[in-house]
C-alpha cells in the first residue's frame, strides 16, 4: 500500500499520547486553556470520537456487551473513526490556522492494537496513515506512565472500560510501543514522566508548544 | 504491510459479486436453497452486515443523514464490518465444513471504494485482505451488468440508497474493477452476463459449484 504524503497546513497539531491514567486529558485541557487565553483559536478534541459518526463508532467498541469483537475489527473501527475525525474536524481547523490539541492519535492504535493485541505495529501504523492521508502531528507529547502506577490512577476514576480491564502485561506492551514510536522520531516527540507534578508538566509542555508557535 | 497467508478450512466459500441490480441476492438465494435441499449445511449471508456489529456498521454507512462521510471512513467501516463477519460467522461455518454463500465480499470494496471513490484498488484490497487474514473465496460468481441496465432494475425496487444514487460513471468504474479482478485470477472466477434468464444462470452456477464439491 502506498503511504500518502503528509498534507501541509497552516495551523499547529499537538497530540497527547500515553497509557491509561497518564493524565493526558488533564494536560490537554490545561494546554488548550493556556493557548485560548492568548487569543488563539484552539480545537480541543479526543480520539476515538470527536465527530458524530466517530462517537457512534467509539461506543460500538468501548461499551461492554458487543460480544466478542475480534482485534482486527476493533482496529479498523478505530481507524475509521480517526479518518472521520481528521477529515471532518482536524484538517478544517488546521486549514483555518487553529491549534488542534488532540487526546490520543495514531500512536494509541499502534500501541493498543498493534502491540497490545498483537496485530503488528507496522500494519496498524500503515492502515492509520492511509486513513488520515499521512497527516502527522507537529508535536506529540508522550506522558510515560508505569503500568502499575497507571492502574492506581484509573481506580480512582471508578469502573474500568473494556480495554482498561486487560491485565498489566497488556499495558507493558503498550508502554513499550509508545516509547519505540518516540525513539524513532525524537524531534517530533516530547517524552515526559507522567508522575511529574501537574503544574510542572503543564509548564514544560507549554514551553515546547511555544517553540512551534514562534 | 505484510499480507497474511490464507487460512485453509474444510468448507466451501462462494461469493457473489457485481454491480447494483445484477441479481446477486436472487442467485445467492437459489444456490443456497439448491444446496440445502441436498442436505448440506449452508450459511447464506451478505456484506456489509451478517453480524450484530456488522449490521450496526452497515446502517452507519448506508442510511442517509450521517452527514458527509469521507471515502476513507466509509472504506474502513466496510473493512471493519467484513473483519467481524469473517471472524464471527464465515470462518466458524467453514471450520464446521459448511458451504458459505456470501452476497458481496472484498471485490465489492475494491470496486466501490477503490475504483468508484478513487481510493486506489491496491490499497483497498490490501486493507481488506489484512482485515480477513487473507481468506479468499473458493469461487467468486461475478454477475456482470451494464450500468444502464442495472439502473433500470434498481428502479423497480423503489428508492435507491446513498451509494446507488451516484451517477452512471461511478457504476462504469465499478464494473471495470470487477472485471479486472476476475481477469487477474480466472480460475477463481465465474463471470456471467447478468441479463441471462434467472433459471439458466442458476443452473450454470450450480454446475460450477458442483465441481468444487466433488
Amino acid at each position: 500500500m502506498s503511504t500518502p504524503s503528509a498534507r501541509r497546513t497552516s495551523g499547529l497539531f499537538i497530540a497527547f499520547e500515553g497509557g491509561d491514567g497518564a493524565g493526558k486529558s488533564t494536560q490537554a485541557g490545561l494546554l488548550a486553556t493556556a493557548l485560548q487565553q492568548r487569543g488563539l483559536e484552539v480545537l480541543q478534541t479526543r480520539e476515538p470520537g470527536g465527530t458524530v459518526i466517530g462517537e457512534k463508532l467509539r461506543s460500538l467498541v468501548l461499551d461492554h456487551g458487543q460480544g466478542d469483537i475480534d482485534p482486527r475489527t476493533e482496529a479498523l473501527i478505530f481507524a475509521a473513526s480517526r479518518a472521520a475525525h481528521v477529515h471532518q474536524a482536524i484538517l478544517p481547523a488546521l486549514e483555518r490556522g487553529a491549534v488542534v490539541v488532540c487526546d490520543r492519535y495514531i500512536d494509541s492504535s499502534v500501541a493498543y492494537q498493534g502491540a497490545g493485541r498483537g496485530l503488528g505495529t507496522d500494519s496498524v501504523l500503515e492502515i492509520n496513515l492511509w486513513a488520515v492521508e499521512g497527516l502527522r502531528p507537529d508535536l506529540t507529547v508522550l506522558l510515560d506512565v508505569e503500568p502499575v502506577e497507571g492502574r492506581g490512577r484509573r481506580m480512582q476514576n471508578g469502573a474500568e472500560d473494556r480495554l482498561e480491564s486487560e491485565p498489566d502485561l497488556f499495558h507493558s506492551l503498550i508502554r513499550g510501543a509508545f516509547l519505540e514510536r518516540a525513539a524513532a522520531d525524537p524531534a517530533q516527540y516530547l517524552v515526559l514522566p507522567a508522575r511529574t507534578p501537574v503544574a510542572d508538566l503543564a509548564a514544560t509542555i507549554l514551553k515546547a508548544v511555544d517553540e512551534h508557535l514562534t
